[in-house]
């Protein structure tokens, strides 16, 4: 079957609306982030005070400029697009322009946008709807090496993590290729399954379809989601764990959380030896070799010396690397990787 | 919102069409042998080999009795509905009489039958699809107690030890309701939500949402899916499990099963204890107290002899009560729960 659903063509422009802060922006930062060579430009409307660095567009630059797709890099409140960011979608969808969003409301229901689409020969993609026909979980040994980011709660940078990793692997010349599995991931990689959304029979199908069998040097870094100690989303992060079958995991963590977020009840994250033990074990089902890498923590809220005893402590503990991937960079995981791999 | 997305009204008639064997009629024979009570006929085409020792009814004769649905009481290979069993279907719907089907093609699909619905005043019923907006699992604790039952595998008496519990809890004049998760447990009961068939991010959430607060004296006895241990749907199962926030679990087994079935590679069924150990620690994620009621194993493939003397070894080894569910009687595992709750 076809891998994935999506596929963005690039170069990129980022749509970024009236969207009032960054914090609604972050699938637009993380594109221009991680993939500065794809993106073209931006366009804002009226005062919008996010800015992403990119040059600013209007349809007819972005023609000039051969931008083959327009990326809705914001996630307003509710995940509705407004009414009145439609004309501009419309007009880019008229001149061939292809536009992908990952918001609830789906590009795909609105019919002016449709027709558009239409005439224009542009694609319409929803980021958040899943391929069709997914398998139902195999359970079949793959080639190739995998591994996964396991987060201690949501939001704890596993997304940041992985692409981290990857980057270090690319840039040591292994063949790497990172495997999306959230919309912002997949509008970063350009292509990828939403797991989150995909029919809970198909979850471990799903991710083994997402790495499938590869070569024996080649190592796929697995996007994780939702979290093994987190009631809300467990069910996801076990089919993914499962169907990875990772050779390696690195437990992604906030050293300013102590609870799991956005929960009623009272759900401590555990220590980090035990969170370890319990991934692997779970891990080990369907990959009895998996070890875990090491421990990527967001440590933003500390000095830099809080930092150094924090991480350096967490280290003598487990046994196992402990960096900050923005502050300390993933050197240390990808030597422990390579070397016990 | 409303508890569940599907009602169906007895009397039922269980349509078996000209299925082959009993194999896949179960999910009739489930319903005839939990709800008799509900029961008022069958219906089959040609010479149909299966029976359910129901009364053989005409559209007509269902008419007169008062049969308020008609159930397809079985799953043909493949999951669809033969077009030569529509003109009867047509028929049921014509005259008002509701229509449930747990099959894979949607009677809802299906033009002909849904005009004659319509006429009729007939509602049809997909029980595979599950609630429309169902919410994020929240984790918050709730009132009321709950046991859920949890498989070394698939196919192991999940959803019959879950009946023959909540019959042995009313028999004992205890305030109890039957959970269903899947397809035939939701027609035997009437209702319940296919937790297989939702969106992997809201597992938890029906899981919530099918056991809410109740009475303190109360049990919810919820019908396992999946199992923890088979890498094809270990997702559901960890979904259910932390959102059903289950006071008690009874582990089903089938003695004569060592390695999960339908996967490629090797995943063998672990030692039981190492189950029962397993399941309660992530159980203890969402219910602290959560402890484990009992084993319920199919032992059918053996002599009374070999029964005795296998659950006798395995209740002293586990020190809780082992039972087949069939063969001796959930009655052990009952007194135990109440005991222990």
């Amino acid at each position: 079957m076809q891998l994935t659903s999506v596929r963005l063509e690039p170069p990129y422009l980022l749509y970024l609306g009236d969207t009032p802060d960054d914090d609604h922006a972050k699938t637009g930062h993380g594109i221009a982030y991680w993939r500065p060579e794809h993106c073209a430009g931006q366009m804002r409307l009226g005062d919008c005070p996010v800015d992403l660095g990119l040059p600013e567009m209007s349809v007819a630059d972005a023609v000039d400029a051969g931008v083959k797709t327009v990326i809705i890099g914001v996630a307003p409140l509710g995940g509705q697009i407004p009414d009145h960011w439609l004309p501009q979608l419309i007009e880019f969808a008229r001149v061939g322009i292809d536009i992908a969003s990952g918001m609830h409301s789906k590009l795909k229901s609105m019919p002016d946008l449709v027709a558009a689409a239409y005439k224009g020969g542009s694609t319409l993609t929803d980021v958040r709807v899943p391929p069709a026909n997914l398998p139902v979980g195999q359970g079949k040994p793959r080639s190739g090496k995998r591994i996964l980011t396991i987060g201690t709660d949501c939001a704890v940078g596993k997304k940041y993590s992985a692409l981290a990793l990857h980057r270090e692997l690319e840039r040591r010349d292994f063949k790497a290729t990172f495997r999306a599995t959230g919309q912002t991931g997949i509008m970063i990689a350009g292509e990828g399954i939403p797991i989150d959304a995909v029919v809970a029979d198909f979850i471990s199908g799903a991710a083994e379809v997402l790495s499938p069998d590869n070569d024996d040097d080649h190592w796929d870094v697995i996007e994780g989601q939702g979290s093994l100690w987190n009631p809300s989303y467990s069910g996801v992060t076990l089919g993914l764990l499962h169907g990875s079958q990772a050779d390696a995991l690195v437990v992604c963590h906030d050293a300013a959380r102590t609870n799991i977020l956005d929960v009623f009840g009272d759900y401590p994250i555990p220590e980090l030896d035990e969170v370890v033990d319990d991934a692997l074990r779970l891990a080990r089902r369907s990959r009895p070799r998996c070890f875990c890498a090491g421990v990527s923590v967001n440590t933003s809220t500390m000095t830099d010396f809080e930092r150094e005893a924090y991480l350096g402590k967490l280290q003598d503990h487990l046994g196992l690397p402990c960096v900050d991937p923005v502050a300390t960079g993933m050197s240390p995981i990808v030597n422990f990787l390579l070397k016990h791999a």
